[in-house]
């Protein structure tokens, strides 16, 4: 019976599991993302306390690199995060394992969890969309993750932004107003003074929505998902999903989305799998992983 | 020796071909898009002057059906061209000539046929976007074509627009100041007073690049194409792609899309097989006819 490994690696935590051949979560165990020197070692241990494993499924904070016939193929690439740039991560694990490693952005895990066992079962062609501190987005395509250049980058689209309504400058780094910098958790802490779980005003929820719609409007137009999953702690909160449903149908206006309520209702929705389309996508992962050692683009 | 027929069936004119196993065309007619009761007919009477078909693709205007469970698969459907809203296209073809009929958008086909022969041979992942009287986008994603809820509609995606540059309120019927009520040859058309292959107004050709690399920044983030090929009439005008590079590097910040010139010059380019990408990419489609009935998702 296989056993598969699993590990949603995000910049604050990895999230690490060992699950059997129907995707059933054995085991799980949750490591404080510190420094790669610490935090590879002791995933390596909690999976070294388990059956031997058939494959490891890997869902990684990124920049990553997925292209397989590059030399830093399975490393974290140009992370702002203190220690972490340039990282192999899929190297000491398949060392230290001796099994196949599927890699692939927390995205593109989130959706390939969601595309196989959760709200976008039976799909071909599914988006998953975080907000929370960052933005970012992963799509399963023709039932794969979607690689190309590199990986989706979502969160740095730009949207308009009426400077009007929202004087805010934006807080990304590299682009200032981009989608990430004017919608994320990290936005709206700055915005409003305080962190984005405690913002009550309804006002900066509709414009929260606004910008949400805007980006589901593009997606929409551009990547043409059957459904769309709005996933991380930002999009928790109550009643922003039907308010972004409601914009975004004003927004197309009449134009080829799901152009009624009710389709929208399911087309757009929260992740199925609650916080575990991350670790289930990468169980994914590790299963596929023992089909190619490289999943492809 | 299989002989495929081919039509870009597009919104003025049908270009309709036969063309070999290689795909090497070995005959090619335009007819004029008039009324499907003539245009239809005329393109059956051209290939059956001809060898009997394997098979035959249709590169669309649209909205197309794409989806092989409707009903209305292989109709135009929603469009605002007199005459021609939810006409079948597959099925008179299929009945007159009795082979496969593949059927995409014109996009798609476009994409294809680059994808395969073209600007963007040897990858799996290509984008290619159309800059004429409208604005319109196609990919092949994983080796084929993307489908999913239906097809882009990225003419429609909504990017900053900053009316103090530009106070035009946009062409768009549906969405005024989307990218295609912004960036199209007919808002051109609108804006200047002229046909946009008569504006020579540098600024104005500033204004274009700035949307376009908008809309490429956008497209590269969501999407991550391998190569972005830019055809379509407005996008000949010279240096205007040369432009448009950089922009998207400006705009880009340094973030990861290619970040140097020699990159971003392979990256974002002119259509490989001029205007006969589409034509090309029927033909493909033809080909792939004859391995699925329907090409799926």
């Amino acid at each position: 019976m296989p056993i598969y490994g699993a590990i949603e690696a995000g910049g604050t935590k990895w999230v690490c599991a060992v699950a059997d051949d129907a995707g059933r979560l054995l085991a799980t165990e949750v490591i404080p993302t510190t420094t790669p020197a610490q935090t590879i070692p002791e995933a390596v241990r909690f999976f070294l306390r388990h059956d031997t494993l058939t494959a490891i499924g890997v869902a990684s904070f990124g920049p990553v690199d997925l292209d397989p016939a590059s030399p830093t193929y399975g490393h974290i690439t140009a992370t702002p995060k203190p220690g972490w740039a340039n990282t192999d991560v899929v190297t000491p694990l398949r060392t230290a394992l001796k099994v196949p490693v599927g890699f692939d952005t927390d995205v593109n895990g989130a959706a390939l969890g969601e595309a196989r066992h959760g709200a976008g079962r039976g799909l071909h062609t599914v988006a998953y969309v975080t907000v929370g501190t960052g933005i970012g987005m992963g799509a399963i395509v023709h039932g794969r993750p979607l690689h190309g250049l590199a990986h989706p980058e979502f969160g740095h689209i730009r949207v308009p932004h009426d400077t009007g309504r929202d004087p805010f400058a934006g807080s990304c780094p590299f682009h200032g107003d981009c989608l990430e910098g004017l919608a994320s958790g990290e936005a709206m802490r700055r915005r409003w003074g305080q962190p984005a779980e405690q913002v009550e005003d309804a006002a900066a929820w509709q414009l929260e929505a606004e910008y949400l719609a805007l980006a589901v409007i593009n997606l929409t137009y551009t990547l043409s998902p059957q459904r769309v999953i709005v996933g991380g702690g930002v999009a928790k909160h109550p009643s922003l999903i039907e308010q972004v449903r409601a914009r975004v149908l004003d927004l197309a206006a009449d134009y080829p989305v799901p152009t009624d309520q009710a389709a929208m209702d399911a087309y757009l929705v929260s992740p199925g799998l609650g916080d575990l389309s991350g670790v289930t996508g990468a169980v994914e992962l590790a299963h596929d992983a023992t089909k190619t050692t490289h999943a492809r683009g």
